[in-house]
């Protein structure tokens, strides 16, 4: 039984500087857990494979840019089938729940869970938690089997439904405990998983024989360690139709912009993939850059100058972006203007009237301004072909970790190789757009924007991580 | 010389109540202009064609329901190519302009007129104007060649920009006089086919030898006595991907409710077939069917009724629709909330607001909302397969006309049939959907919406056409 | 009780040439059926339809050319609810089978035969007959109902499944007799509408009172007196890919010529609009047009000339062009080679190897060929929404004519017009492409290729209908 | 000046058994090259990028799967801007030619290489060889600059041309000297990067100050070392379309079986992957798998086991699988069927045949088979997004290294990081599916397809190497 309130981090070390950030087991905290042979070492599919099962010592380094003389550095435990299982397919009990918005590949993500539970692991009790976390004690379960979930990855959103906001710990529990649930998967952002924290800390400290697994789900790949979050390529590449469209309309007047608003709510990179695909766009706004309307090297000037020289601009904007302008210019309005001024907050929208306040007043260019926002149509898309792989390696690889008896970790992607990560790695902080890095620079280059960035941003931001994750 | 200050009807009248409604020609204010041999019957494409030439008698009739001993009605004269022309290929110096919003197919259009211009009757001076009526005096003339325009269709929106609002005839029939104009192809709505009238109006007064042809652009549908107008079915197919996402995000959540705003102004066609299509829609507002929010029959009753049956609902709204209630809203609101309020004025935005109130007070239903307006995504892509051929058939049928000397005609499709339609018969009302039809009626039947109609409408409604162009 | 072998035709006629087709009708050979009142007068979505009754005497002409003196010509009944059904809701036992090669639509039309049905009437007992006619007697038959065909319109193929060849009309209506159907639903093409010809005729002798309905399917659109078949749209616009694809490859090497097949054994439809709605086709060959390899005017020569001028170039064929050339060849070939050259029996790689051949023996000019039959790709797409919007219209039609007493028609859009036409005349020919008439002129001027046609030819064809019902 | 006959590895090692596999540069074999600044510290984009510039020692692990203790291995230079370069803007004169068959994102690699160069560095001098290596001295070369690149990664192809085969060496290397190019871009596949190698060696040879750079291109992912190849995931994604089609084909048909041929001649990753992300699939076969068709354990009992489960079944095969077979059914033919036994050496065709043979011969069970090849509407399609943003990385990174004076490598992504790899380990072996490798046992178990191996195959495979950079 555990008697520790919180557990501790697990740290191994090697030599020339090897650090392993290990995750939690149920042996840690239970005594004398039977042991059983893989399954998968009779299956056909998978006999013939040679070192099938993955080396104990396997691990992921958290960087991999190296000097000949440097340390090794953080690693992670890499992902796959153990030669050796903590359950038998016949006493598991799983649990699948997806929480937060939508975003391309959920129901892949549910459909690979209970397949890869069925075929490699002959496991064939599979509940689907409805409509989000609350359903654990809300809502009655769904049964899933392979039959029922065969074609649920051709089809965008989620079949389980989901839900945002407050939960009950101790309800959830008691209901894993009352329902005999021994594996639970949770889908779900870093709210999501910091749930999944709290409820594998639960479990803990009830001392029960139940897995808790996380598979980060963020279509604004803002979650760190892992490569990039599922759903992000297919919403990356839905998200040319809009820029498209934007292109288009801003092209076929005099003046025209096109603005077309993004998710990424405190992180940009959908808005930056998008326009480095694109190459349409002149301008592109995220959370992590700072940016002003008025004077010399503002936006107002840089779109008069674009007007000029090409006669239209594309503008991206994350949702996030700008956010302490939004708030300044919402505070200077009327108190009394409920729910008009509130559809303001939308930064798309907020941009959009202050682009057309700005040229009405300045009188000497009349410009005709489209503002398209894809986000719904973007999330509720199927995932396409490259997600879709992603999305079975990411549930078969959660399966393999709760079956071999590892609970409390993060299923995710680490340089093209799955590893299991600490759930405090991936809620303690959130993954934003490096400026000062290169794939920024890129952008710049591509927009020719101005980085309205002043000396002062500039010396801050260098304090942060120079190589994160996602900079190729 | 013209001495009428407005030309009248050309009526012709036959056998068993059969009446031609004709279209101006040159010959009618110009006397003893010379003809010419129609240069395609030596074109090696045409050349084995028989009866290639249309009869000069051919018509094709307004309505085709017949009964047995019923008068043959109202018919128009039929397009295509005439044995003999009123323009030699070297005199003709053509102009094109496309005038208001974006719709799918301008391009082809403009790529099939250079072209057939160039390949049926050898014209070699097309000339683009640029950025809608006012380019005629404000803007310079950008020359069209098939080359030019040979891959344009595959491009969304159009290459010579267009424009809205105020324009001076004078100004315009000055330029064209100047420039040596003489076929004037005048792409756009209804109100430009207005203009081109007037444009024809005062080319008819001066005299000149210009031939003024309309080729009506609406996306909305909303132009009478023809079948359809191009870049529709493109549309209608585009709103699609719109309301699958409304329907993906409505499923996903207790309560979802999914709101998509189409395009349609005046007339609600695109609402009404994209619901016919798509089959996910539980509601289907347009500006020619009432409705009101509150009490029995009323909007809030059936979406209560709605989620409660299906745990989910998808609306579609025609942008025009439900005006009246929008201006009262707008007026019960404080003067002062200028810009934020502005934004109700859009009844997508309008009434999702409405519905989150409404549940919010009512607090027994909590609800969650998402709202899509996908209009700039759908005007701004490129036709389809079916518009493709359309645009090509009416640019032909616009150059035959124009080169056999007719003039102040729309081009159009009656009945699968191409047809010169007088100016008036185009601009003097608008194609709505008659909601005491049939097509209505399938809707209903689909939708299973409430029809908010009261006794008093439907006896107004009563007084309408009953059998619309569209009505199949 | 019929005594005739054979129904006759029904022909009634009217003032100033008027002709109406009618079409059989239960009455004529079952004296004293009960008449009921159309349900549809007490559903609240149809009930503020004023009008909504089609008139008795309604018809929708064959052709739509007039001229101010001519008779009025063939009509046929138009399609939609009559006040009377000879019916009762409960009393229906429809079923509904899928012949033949599969087209876009095959499962919009089932889901809105059986919606249909159940909405507009009420009627609940409906089977689909799996797997063809022959299903009728050697399967199962499947229980539909709207719930089971909510969505199949998204998928493509038929869910009922469907088979060629073979079956026993008296074996069917035995089935259909001891199954106590009495409305048969029939989609497929000439073929299997002469088969429903052959089981109403069954009927009529037996004197049951059984519904015939023909709903017409051919992808090819090759059935005479209807505008198009469904699926028709959907598949012109899926092979602007494959042509695509083929410019593309074409394009990138030097002498490159691309090959795309299509669609089409007795008439060029697809190939012909496919290739109108691209424009980036330099020869299409049809089934209707007679062409040749060798020599002046031939086909090879074209093919030098393009690769000069153009430095590639793009070829649609039908499946059905060039038939007797390629049988000739096959008989020039030695009779050993069984599996291999059946093979070029297909016409896409025979006249690929035909120009492989030429080019290497004539040496001075190297090609690059690719060959491209998207066939199964075109087939096998969910109908778009025009196609979605005309399935509708065509199931309701079939169910409104079958309750109406109706039998032994085809339900099938006339001039836009949904009418009620007879067996006999939509399986008495086929619709072919009119290569003298105008949509062939302007495919010739579009793709600048050579019409193949000595004097000899066009006269033969002059004795053909000029105005076929698709030429525009 | 390069003395010696082949440039010999560079190796350079560091602690703990890090080695590190490092690229030439021109001043291995031309002394005192002068050394300039990288203008990129003067951009306004990069120039508020702190540590902009790679590290001297960067590097990027070959394999990243460590143990605690393991030795750290083989590494490759990080690509990225150097603070020194060796170029001036104006005194580069650079030529880009595009070699082999086609695949998407060509057309994007050539736009970046060219707005790199421009807008990074200033250069303006860009030429485009046409038509593939022969192109250096057979063709006239086109000027490339931003403006004439901006919309050519909307296309499909190449604008350059192509083409395959035989070029010489010395001619190239002539001409690169007389029209004074000092950056030579080639981006083809690995015959073409062995080409790449010669011109490299042989430039060395004349101790010319000139870079060659490699692009790897292969749609086929065939190229060691590097994640994955531009253009595989589009691939990837647009072969769901046939898969999708031959799916439906076989599911409405009794005992239907669809049959896909996919790219793939040394390596089936395109077939694996498809298959993957589909899930439709029931048999995919690969040039890695043996297989047979006969007896126990082979493709004919599999099927007929299928259709007796399913009634329908999906192959995938690669066009490379089962070469051994064909190879001897076609000698076991007649050797007088020139043409059309040809045809047979497609895979795809000749098992379509063996299959219908079979059921044919063995009578029980008549099958009904549907053929798809969707190789040139794959290979036509314009990259994705994820593959634009992909090509963007590869182009930079290959112009920096160019700039840098690095010569003789190839531009590739190293688990997620751009590397600089010595042509030698591009082209010393392929990249192929290791079918004792976790990713084939995945699909294996997706299909439940029989693994035709037996213990001989196994203990062969088992001697290759286990962990290649793709499976992840």
């Amino acid at each position: 039984m555990g008697s520790s309130p919180n557990s501790k981090p697990k740290i191994i070390r090697g030599s020339a500087g090897y650090v392993l950030e290990d995750v939690p087991h149920l042996s840690d905290y239970i005594p004398e857990l039977p042991i059983y042979s893989n399954p998968l070492q009779d299956n056909p599919a998978y006999s013939v494979v040679k070192q099938y099962f993955v080396h104990v010592d396997d691990s992921v380094p958290e960087k991999i840019i190296a000097n000949k003389d440097s340390p090794r550095g953080i690693h992670f435990r890499r992902a796959g089938p153990r030669q050796k299982v903590y359950f038998q397919s016949d006493e598991v009990q799983a649990a699948i729940v997806t929480c937060g918005g939508l975003c391309p590949g959920l129901n892949t993500v549910i459909r690979e869970l209970v397949c890869g539970l069925y075929h490699m692991y002959g496991v064939k009790k599979v509940l689907g938690i409805s409509g989000g976390y609350k359903g654990f004690y809300a809502h009655n379960t769904i049964p899933l089997t392979p039959k029922t979930v065969n074609d649920i990855h051709k089809r965008g959103g989620t079949i389980l439904g989901s839900s945002r906001g407050g939960h009950d710990t101790t309800k959830i529990v008691d209901s894993i405990q009352d329902r005999g649930i021994n594996q639970v998967y949770i889908i779900g952002g870093d709210g999501t998983q910091r749930g999944a924290y709290r409820i594998f800390e639960e479990i803990r400290k009830r001392g029960l024989k139940v897995a808790v697994v996380g598979i980060p789900k963020t279509i604004d790949n803002d979650i760190p360690v892992i490569d990039k979050s599922f759903g992000f390529d297919t919403a990356v590449e839905e998200a040319q139709r809009a820029i498209n469209a934007a292109h288009v309309e801003a092209e076929s007047v005099e003046n025209g912009i096109g603005v077309v608003k993004l998710m990424g709510r405190y992180s940009g990179f959908i808005a930056m993939y998008a326009t480095l695909a694109s190459r349409d766009v002149d301008l592109c706004l995220i959370p992590e850059t700072p940016f002003y309307l008025e004077g010399p090297g503002g936006l107002f000037e840089y779109a008069e100058r674009r007007l000029k020289e090409n006669g239209h601009m594309v503008i991206v904007i994350a949702e996030g972006a700008g956010q302490e302008l939004v708030t300044e210019s919402i505070q200077a309005m009327h108190k009394q203007d409920a729910s008009g001024n509130k559809l303001l907050q939308d930064v798309g929208l907020w941009i959009s009237q202050k682009l057309k306040d700005h040229f009405a007043n300045q009188k000497t260019m009349g410009i005709t301004l489209k503002y398209i926002d894809p986000t719904y149509m973007i999330r509720a898309v199927p995932s396409n072909a490259s997600d879709n792989v992603y999305c079975t390696l990411l549930g078969q690889s959660a399966v393999h970790g709760a079956m071999a008896g590892y609970t409390g970790f993060t299923s995710g992607l680490v340089h093209g190789r799955q590893a299991y990560i600490p759930f405090n790695r991936i809620t303690e902080g959130q993954n934003t757009v490096v400026i000062t890095d290169r794939m920024w620079a890129r952008l710049l280059s591509s927009t020719n924007q101005p980085s309205f960035l002043i000396a002062k941003t500039v010396i801050e931001e260098d304090k942060k991580e120079e190589e994160d994750s996602f900079n190729l």
